[in-house]
């Protein structure tokens, strides 16, 4: 009764995407639905993903030498209205508190949509000079933005991330850090996350609200529809102007300092089940996956010595594994049949099984089973070999599903300058759209009444040329990204 | 003028310890106050620390198979109410959520104060067999609690901590659980804190709302108050009855679980400040401290050459105290005096201090300055010793502190058999008193009139003896620990 959804065999990716991705959330455990509609609950497998994208993209923040902190999660209403766009951008959006401690508030404590205001209050208070400059700090945690259409991952109430905000003396100072968050974040999803994307500055009308320019990561997914993959802001200095921030230079002369904000969130594990999952479940590349390995003993043989030097056989393999860095498990599901076990593997993504049985303790040799590469039978490998193996395997997983995501990508971004091609284009497979718009919000709100198509972004190596928009037709210098977005 | 605090001359710990509390941590730049009454910001250098005991705490909780997962802040009020005495205790301290979106919320959504009744809520939907037990996760999280004496890191509207929350199939691996959760936060204390303390039970007016029994370690702190430093809950079957959590057992049989949760928040950092401050700033443990070796370079010698030799020598200290494990900075204010650079080092609490300048590196040897020791001069250590001589010292001072903190609640825990003699220590010293209570409520509740002291715990080593109560001069088995709580 209870785990319905676990009994059924799980929909197929290949003939109704939308109802894999919700499935196989739930069949793999990453997550579930919480009480509060939009609300979800980061099950033990779907958090430890998240815990190794932490690892990884906070020792790269540590590394830049910004620190974490932590600000508070209410926000008087009265300070997130101190910039302008910010609050016109995120009330519709708000999650209000106005009850505490059994009485009625004499202030409305909005609780945080994202950290700017109540952490450029407090930078207003402890900077001073350019010594204390540049200022830089990241913070890990839950946000809130109420969401009207959730999605499991990719659209919550509540989602965890971290944002990371700097503050510094100059422009050009501030323009390389909002580079080098960008940078980073295109680095975890490629090198890491295997997901090949398009970097590059938002429009006026998508950027974030209160920035001079908003720089992001736009990656496709299998049904054609684009993923925002995370943000990297430069603030100009629009709310250290509204906040009251200033510091004295060299010179002894007060002066207002440059601001940037980057995040990564939850949603990035969205991607991540979108991107590489097939009919038989997830697939996680093994830089990001909480199990690289798996063993499954086989151990229904009567024998108790026999079966005793197979469980310690494993347990020893595990161990020399562990010793090489290799996140590795014992399948402890003695209740189910081998067939159960490894479905269940591959339901969960794990790049690579290994079934042990009397028979590889007696040879010696253990076959390693590709997740990436169901049908393909690996070649018998000795015990002495087999931690280098399975590195070198694990390596060769994640470069084949990047060069699949970036085949993918390659294959889906069509040039386009005629506007009946564009609408049709996103009737049929849909994708990225290379196109010239001149720019002009108004035909960007045109092109995406009529197509839902919008823009997603401008390339980073972009190069002005001539043309003419695909909407109006008049001068446009250059070719800008669309596609529907989630 | 935005940093009056920090420009202020620190008041003495001896003189007012409360003043010196709040004024220690502004100006050492652990936390400040956020434009929220009762909200805190923790600076880099105290979530610094927070950092360190969740990597010391995250350990043994993944060692001890808890899996870290994440449940929503938000918690509908009529889930709260499940368990009557849950939401009795609770009930005066809720911050309540009631707009979303900028609509009326049809159901009003309570923020955290803790995960019982959300995450409760999930397990009965995710617990069939007794083949999921022992189900047993962790969430590290924020929580608000409507405070209405609020103070920096002891008592907040928010603050941050670890939820253990674990199911089990029989009531004595449950309890197996509790011992396990406060035995790893006595040893947190002990060990890395340095701060003893006594564990034990809670009366059944102190415990947790909705437990059977509640485990604790208390903590003296130098104005003779006592600090709560975790909480371990027996929860029986109270919450597992409420929520409908049962599982099949072996034979086939519906039974219902037992279940457990435990504790730890940054309260314990206030506890730490108290613990082990003195009138020249804060010290802090080496096993738990951000920064353990402070380097400050003389630089101020014109001669350039001589000037890089010294900044490329303690560059290399550096890296080789890196290499062995030690966590150590190189001082970069170089605009400040080397008084002022010392005095900087002294308030924030490094444990070790080194100056180096030219004599340094001519002579090939410098000394090292203990917090826990300013008025000893250190030996001279030669470069090759540098690094082993550290981590010698650093346990020495690790176990000075703890050692201290054993002297003074041995020689605070007073045993007291009159009830005028209780009321009079509380009047003065203050501290742990030992005396038999009959475990009438209504003795605890009058002596809490009458002199503010609670019953703080009853030790673990506790035998029944053949007393009379302090307050009605009943019969009375055990004698608990009185004292005054923060």
């Amino acid at each position: 009764m209870k785990k319905d959804i676990e009994k059924k065999e799980l929909t197929k990716k290949s003939e109704d995407f939308s109802k894999w991705y919700t499935e196989i959330i739930l069949k793999a455990r990453l997550a579930d639905y919480a009480p509060v509609k939009g609300c979800m609950v980061f099950r033990p497998y779907g958090y430890a993903i998240w815990e190794n994208i932490q690892k990884i993209l906070d020792d790269w923040i540590k590394k830049a030498n910004v620190k974490n902190a932590y600000f508070p999660l209410f926000i008087p209403e009265q300070l997130l209205k101190k910039e302008k766009d910010h609050i016109e951008g995120f009330s519709p959006e708000l999650a209000v508190v106005t009850i505490g401690g059994g009485k009625k508030l004499e202030e409305k404590l909005v609780v945080r949509p994202t950290s700017e205001t109540i952490m450029y209050e407090m930078f207003s208070k402890w900077i001073e000079s350019w010594r204390d400059l540049p200022f830089m700090v990241n913070q890990w945690c839950n946000v809130v933005r109420w969401e009207k259409r959730p999605r499991l991952f990719i659209r919550n109430i509540e989602f965890l991330w971290q944002e990371g905000h700097t503050v510094h003396a100059s422009e050009k100072e501030a323009l390389k850090m909002v580079d080098w968050a960008l940078d980073s974040y295109i680095k975890l999803y490629r090198e890491f996350f295997a997901i090949d994307g398009i970097a590059g500055k938002k429009s006026e009308s998508e950027k974030f609200p209160g920035a001079v320019d908003t720089n992001t990561y736009e990656m496709l997914m299998p049904d054609g529809k684009v993923l925002q993959g995370c943000t990297s802001h430069d603030l100009g200095r629009n709310f250290s102007k509204a906040f009251n921030i200033n510091f004295i230079d060299k010179n002894g002369v007060s002066r207002i300092p440059w601001q940037t904000s980057w995040g990564l969130s939850t949603r990035s594990i969205g991607a991540l089940v979108m991107a590489h999952g097939d009919d038989n479940g997830l697939i996680i590349p093994p830089k990001i996956a909480p199990v690289q390995v798996i063993i499954i003993p086989v151990l229904n043989i009567k024998e108790k010595n026999a079966r005793n030097k197979i469980a310690g056989k494993v347990y020893d393999i595990k161990k020399d594994m562990e010793k090489n860095g290799i996140r590795v498990e014992i399948s402890e599901d003695n209740n189910s049949s081998l067939g159960r076990q490894l479905n269940d593997c591959e339901l969960k993504g794990i790049p690579l099984k290994i079934v042990f049985g009397s028979r590889e303790y007696r040879q010696k040799k253990v076959v390693l089973s590709r997740r990436d590469k169901l049908s393909e039978k690996g070649e018998e490998i000795g015990f002495a070999e087999l931690s280098s193996e399975v590195i070198k395997t694990l390596k060769d997983i994640q470069d084949n599903l990047f060069k699949k995501s970036k085949k993918h990508l390659k294959e889906n971004i069509k040039e386009c300058a005629d506007y009946q091609e564009f609408k049709d284009i996103l009737k049929k497979e849909k994708g990225f759209i290379k196109a010239y718009w001149c720019e002009d919000p108004k035909c960007e709100a045109k092109i995406k009444e009529e197509t839902k198509a919008t823009t997603r972004v401008l390339p980073r190596d972009s190069k002005d040329e001539k043309g003419k928009c695909i909407y109006c037709g008049k001068a446009a210098a250059r070719k800008w990204i669309f596609a529907q977005a989630y």
